[in-house]
């Protein structure tokens, strides 16, 4: 199927964390113009079993299709650990998630080979980042750790100051503690308390652990998908619409915190 | 309608804090079978529009009722606070709330009238605990505070220590400084934090403000209503049967912290 290289990127995410990763898109990609869905009405995703996130991510991909985009970005973590195969399989258009850039930007930064992961419980239930990293290099070894609570602190816009200094630290420790020397941010979320956790980690380590995030690879990643395939916009587009299936009162607060910036359009959609 | 009394009480929450109330309900009414429904797959829902969190009671709402219950009660205190008229005008079964429980006895613990609430996001945009007390006494005065980040740490088990201490103190400081000497917990999740909350108000306070629970309320206020309709179960039945949307691994440890106890049975099921 030839796809129109004009149409836009769909990108999803559990609620509004995969801001971050349009953001990098649109730093790597400014001709591109991008759909970005924040299935605001059920987030997080993080803390539900594998079936459930299976089938909001389903709920999710159908309803981007329909805005007839010519590749989905899978933003969200936990669904790129769990329903890569299930979105693959319904959709005709390339998907891509963020658990291979991440995990191979994570290789890249590490010189021991000691990796550490810090992502929701459903990520890390799932094995997909140990799984992904030993797909690259033998020499690596992942150690995991689950931050639910990072979470809810990055939502809640408490970034700095002692709670969630305390809240990384208990969860940074036993990390460091394995001996890892790269820290990867594997929650959409995580970027936002970036500077606290590199506090923390300098702290613990002295400066010998360094952060990596994946929007930034995931969107290189992108980048040179859409280049290969022909598929990458011919002429200058931009522009960023944001649908949500929930439209609280603190949605422009939130969205600008994780986005740096206002969208372009908003709506409040049914999926 | 004579309804048959030896139906099970329903009563339902965004997630498993409501499981507080269930035990209170419990232990005052020993003799009454429960039937729970928890919407794990989208909890919380303290922090989204009252436009979704109406759509979502109504569904609960929907469900309990075809489990051929005698009344609902609804622990939820974001769905009482927004839902309630909603699910009264649709059901055709008495539907008891948290909210008016919960004023009276705050109005009743405190001498100064002056009343603190710590609720969700949305139970504080409702207004729906200052036009409660309002309407019990003129003398009283509600300083609310929404605190939901202690949603999370009581579902991520941190109970004690430093980053919930700290996180108390963050949301309880303003309403000590209002002179409040009643903090009502207008939240199904907040009694696990119950002694951290106190610890921090002693420190705050000094042992002048208490701590009401509309939990225990609520039992109560059941208890007289069924009594009252004729509808107190006229042989021992027992026995609570707990339906969730979603089942996590974290299940069982979540459950067993809210009930203090494994409930009877639980299943899965779809809304």
């Amino acid at each position: 199927m030839k796809v129109d290289c004009s149409r836009p990127i769909g990108v999803f995410d559990s609620g509004l964390g995969g801001l971050t990763v349009a953001r990098e898109l649109n730093a790597a990609l400014p001709w591109e113009r991008i759909v970005y869905l924040g299935d605001t009405a059920r987030v997080p995703y993080g803390t539900r079993s594998a079936g459930t996130v299976i089938r909001y991510a389903r709920g999710c991909a159908r309803f981007l299709a329909k805005s007839e985009i010519k590749a989905l970005v899978v933003a969200c973590n936990t669904v790129s650990a769990v329903a890569m195969d299930h979105l693959r399989a319904e959709l005709d258009l390339p998907v891509l998630g963020v658990i291979g850039p991440g995990a191979r930007a994570a290789v890249c930064a590490s010189r021991t080979g000691r990796i550490g992961v810090l992502a929701t419980l459903g990520t890390v239930a799932s094995g997909a980042y140990p799984r992904e990293v030993a797909g690259i290099s033998s020499r690596c070894e992942v150690f995991q750790r689950a931050a639910p609570l990072l979470v809810s602190l990055a939502e809640e816009g408490w970034l700095d100051g002692e709670v969630p200094r305390l809240a990384a630290r208990r969860y940074l420790e036993p990390l460091v503690a394995s001996g890892v020397d790269v820290v990867l941010l594997g929650c959409t979320h995580f970027p936002l308390l970036r500077a606290c956790i590199e506090e923390v980690l300098a702290e613990l380590a002295g400066g010998t652990v360094r952060v990596v995030d994946s929007a930034q690879a995931t969107a290189q990643h992108v980048a040179v998908f859409l280049a290969e395939r022909g598929l990458a916009a011919a002429e200058s587009q931009g522009g960023l619409h944001v649908c949500v299936t929930d439209l609280p009162g603190t949605f422009e607060a939130t969205a600008a915190a994780f986005l740096g910036a206002k969208p372009d359009s908003f709506e409040e959609v049914d999926l």
